[in-house]
């Protein structure tokens, strides 16, 4: 194998790449990126056997400066080889590996030598067979992730938990995720056709969505393939391809109360920075717990019995309608909870002290299917 | 005790002086932070009984927006109260005490509340009786602590060379730091009277250096007191005090080599960032060295023997006088070296392969005094 490539356009590719690589791993060749050489351009893979990452630099992209003289592949350690081609000194770098798979990084007066291992030996990646391809819409998609990965389970015992749970219903697409203290669920438009969505439901890893989102530019497409086992994730010249979590998903739709007591309206971020500072003081405690206790438009918010000291704080609703109540909750949850509603004015409904509390935006989107809603199970504190 | 203080100017003061605060101390008192309310003004104090950090905030110092309302003293959790200040909601804030030592911090609807601890019980610091104060020019001070403080050594067996060596002479300061394998050495021109330093010596801890560093601002004064046990800096409403570090500092001016068999000249940027590159693959082995070839203008550098790969790089030097050489070296040692000189021209000569090496910079400075030299002991590879 032998090729010559632009050094920066490289190092950002072994970059997204590398993302999928562990830095220890029980399979040795995983902590390696499989680099090929074919006529038509040059394939990265980084793998940790849960998420793969696939990048393609092609040929035809003058922008990539890419020459291939002899065509192979090797795999040698990812960590290694991005911090030299990162540091090389000049803005090409050749590639040329041997038959003892040494790999030679060469830019202007800089030789590395590096041992790598054979690409045959790497894991092979499934082939992709769909023409199923569902295109997302990709701000819509990121807004979906980031506003409900949080609730998902950090539990091992009920691993379908961990993820995030998506229904596919016609016009749009409903992102569950619940660690079982509380639950997020936003709905986005999406178009496709009964024979694109072969699937009524599928749970996706927490750790792929979180580097689908970090890796997607906002301007750029996503693709969505589901197999039986995984879901393929086609973004511009890279493929992300991950294991689905198996198990069923409960059941959620029942768990959202259909009536209120008690309505309060809000600012999300005048909310969320009183509960932010009452934080600092409830983490102190053994318990860390915050009380609201609503009984007008001044709402009380407070932290009482750590041994360090107490906080106290009162809010003003916007309006409040229906039954007094005092009611606790862990404030950590509830600033992930306001803090995915970006500032806006809230509705938090509440059944009792013991029923699980509703927050969603007070004016809903023009867009039909486009909702957030966000449910916290209070603590109690009797 | 009560006062009113804008809450930005506060928070900047609390985190100046919680530099010198321990997070765990076996002195519970000294995870506190002590405020002390006079007609004057507030003092705040931080101290890990090695520095302390006194900031003074005056009445008369308008844009504080200090109003004492009540005299007095507490001790209070630091990290809490502080964070409780950073978040507080308005710009404003009330402090204050109660018989029970409870600290209450007031601002728009948001009341804390903090168990504190009587003032009277915190240490003592020493009184400033010596007017024999020394105007320092801080950039070059910074200078000369950032070029030197590397080079002390994190052994704590010997004590004396965990800090920065201070020499006065007439007309100059010459700093030092060894850790034995390697030697910093900076010279700057300062003005004072004999009457002024009373002392030929001192060595102030790294961490003291360090904080030094990290608080004065180049436009602002320092001025340093010492006594016999301590040394003090003044810095506008700033006061630091730190411990002396006790025990005789080696004599090192006998171990800079007086002649030198090889000379290279050679940018220090381009030297540091080949060093760099090396570096990556000498972090691998067993032995993190790195190898130097002199022969002619193009000097070899060399990592070999790693089980990962090797690295090799010519660079070419401005000019190479003398014998050839092959010497080996530490090359994290180098890096911090090179990065002292910021990127001139530097002159490193050489004895042999086993004598140190000398690093000074090509173009000698106008000002009479000062110089920056830095010392290297080669590893014997054979």
């Amino acid at each position: 194998m032998k090729f010559t490539i632009g050094r920066a356009a490289f190092t950002a590719q072994l970059i997204d790449v590398s993302r999928a690589i562990p830095s220890k791993a029980t399979i040795p060749i995983l902590t390696g990126i499989k680099i090929t050489a074919t006529k038509e351009g040059i394939t990265l893979i980084g793998s940790d056997a849960e998420i793969s990452i696939e990048s393609f630099l092609s040929v035809q992209d003058d922008s990539l400066g890419l020459v291939i003289e002899e065509t192979g592949s090797i795999v040698v350690t990812a960590r290694i080889f991005n911090d030299i081609v990162r540091k090389l000194p000049t803005t090409k770098v050749t590639i040329e590996t041997n038959e003892q798979f040494i790999l030679t990084a060469t830019s202007g007066e800089a030789i590395f030598s590096l041992n790598g291992t054979d690409g045959q030996s790497y894991p092979r990646l499934p082939e992709i067979e769909s023409d199923r391809k569902i295109n997302l819409p990709t701000v819509l998609f990121k807004e979906l992730i980031s506003q409900t990965i949080f609730s998902a389970s950090n539990q091992e015992s009920r691993p379908v938990l961990t993820g995030v749970h998506l229904m596919m219903n016609e016009g749009h697409i409903t992102g569950v995720a619940t660690d079982s203290h509380r639950l997020s669920r936003r709905q986005i438009p999406v178009e496709f056709t009964t024979d694109q969505a072969n699937f009524e439901a599928i749970t996706i890893p927490k750790k792929t969505l979180n580097e689908l989102e970090r890796i997607v530019q906002d301007d750029q497409m996503i693709e969505m393939i589901v197999t039986e086992q995984q879901v393929i994730f086609l973004i511009d010249n890279l493929t992300i391809y991950s294991r689905l979590l198996e198990g069923n998903y409960p059941d959620t739709d029942r768990l959202l109360p259909s009536s209120h007591t008690t309505e309060i309206v809000l600012n999300a971020d005048q909310f969320l920075h009183a509960i932010d500072r009452a934080s600092l003081m409830s983490h102190q405690g053994k318990n860390n717990v915050v009380q609201l206790d609503i009984t007008d438009d001044n709402i009380d918010l407070s932290v009482q019995g750590s041994s360090l000291g107490s906080a106290n704080e009162s809010i003003s609703a916007k309006s409040t309608t229906g039954e007094p109540i005092k009611i606790s909750f862990n404030p950590d949850y509830m600033k992930d909870a306001l803090r995915s509603f970006s500032g806006v004015d809230i509705n938090v409904g509440f059944t009792s002290s013991v029923r699980p509390l509703l927050i969603s935006a007070l004016e809903k989107s023009e867009t039909p299917n486009n909702e957030l809603l966000q449910l916290l199970t209070p603590i109690r504190t009797h």
